[in-house]
């Protein structure tokens, strides 16, 4: 891995454990629970990806993200009130996080030889499943129950680099970079304008 | 696998996809959550097996369960009325996708060498592991909470599985009918007759 | 391992197991359910290490784990009442179950040349995992979300058994027993007086 994918990785990481400890602050939850959440935040999707694809899981092959992700939720406990002011901040950087996360798993994944739909999954599941153990954990409503655009951007852009890979497009770094660029450009404008699933596509609507 | 088992075991899919789908459509989901919890309900368990049994996941090996699943869960989006008002048909369909799912794990697991607790185990886990995770994502009491004789008929088809295999029974077809007749026969009276679990077999009775 | 080890791992179990069965008492759960929760509290923390890691799951490779599992929560179904009555006593023996399933993950995570951090992670899913699966299913608010010392302790031994064998201290059994006793010595404190996290170390305080 390049110096700048590391380095953006290791941004992701901060972000996911940081995000992880505020979710919780609502709640009353002490500096061990809320460095669980942090770290789990952080390496849980990783985790599920690398288990259900049999691979070595990425931060016992380098624990320096687990350092990371603990030393990020260990000072997130502090600040956590200077943080919630930035909070808006933090969600753009999310956005950047969940961008990287994805793009990088779909690509780990085709790189070892499994076809688009799966590779597709693994992006999904890297980039929401630490998020959705942290929420199980802490008694909050999942993702999944939320129609805010959170995940739809990550497999828009995960679904386009698995298509350019597909098609044969020989540079993954323009791959990475269009398919980054596509998540962030949506889930910001989700943010930036509060867009939603629209009522046709919601169940429920006690019609 | 031959044709018809490969033809059943498409079917439980489908029908587990579809009831996932169904299971979240009284709460307010976007076409994002239903079709998430309408795929882990259909893969969900047997991933949790494989996982734990270390052997490739089922739909990385062969990605037609997951393409399945997911046409499925889509599908059933915009026919959740219809389907609904099928409910009942779906029911009696889902007693033979939890036999086809626990019995084909239980022989799984045996193939593998493991033994006779091990087998079980692993078909109830295949059997209810999708459910249990759709349940956890959608907010709702899960399936250990509820009294309905649902997890017990698949516990005796696997255990007479296992207990024909474990006697030498050598026609694996036929032991394999049996535990499914077992299994779908429990599950259709217990739909049918409203069966549960005993007071005597139930804790918290607030006495 | 040593027949004491042996030992000591199968009256953790079966401890594990009665305080999975109890935990459920409370709801209206029927002999499936409270076994199930029974059963996962004593091998879920286990399995979620050894999936992990990357090894077999350790009641598959030795399935008296699963057996004694299983048949301590069965009895501890009939006997629940006269169990509650002695809750305190479990409680200890709890304190030196997750003692004794933290210190002996440690090790056997070290021992496959995984670093520190790692080892101490894992004596930590091991010693807690079970019982956040339990209560998951079971609906119940997790561990996570609770002031009471319980993981800390078992932060504390597993983070010094993992200091004495970095420093090189070679008596592997001295090492575990002095971890061991600073686990339970901790957690029966905080049992015996009540001891939580302060308020300067919890999230949420309201103010």
């Amino acid at each position: 891995m390049g110096d700048l994918a590391f380095a953006l990785a290791m941004l992701a990481t901060v972000v996911f454990a940081v995000t992880g400890v505020l979710a919780a602050a609502p709640q009353r939850v002490d500096l061990f629970g809320s460095t669980v959440l942090g770290v789990i935040t952080a390496v849980g999707g990783g985790t599920l990806r690398d288990v259900t694809v049999d691979v070595p899981v990425f931060w016992i092959d380098d624990p320096r993200y687990l350092w990371v992700a603990l030393g990020a939720a260990l000072l997130a406990f502090p600040l956590h009130r200077l943080l919630e002011r930035r909070y808006r901040v933090l969600l753009y950087l999310d956005a950047l996080g969940i961008a990287l996360f994805g793009v990088q798993a779909a690509d780990k994944v085709l790189a070892l030889g499994h076809g688009p739909l799966v590779a597709v999954m693994m992006g999904l599941l890297t980039g929401i499943g630490g998020g959705l153990i942290r929420d199980l954990l802490a008694g909050r409503p999942t993702l999944i129950l939320s129609r805010e655009l959170y995940a739809t951007p990550l497999l828009a852009g995960t679904g386009l680099y698995v298509v350019l890979h597909g098609l044969g497009v020989p540079s993954l770094e323009t791959n990475a970079l269009l398919a980054i660029a596509l998540i962030v450009a949506l889930r910001c404008a989700a943010l930036r304008w509060g867009w939603h699933m629209p009522e046709a596509l919601t169940l429920g609507r006690g019609g």
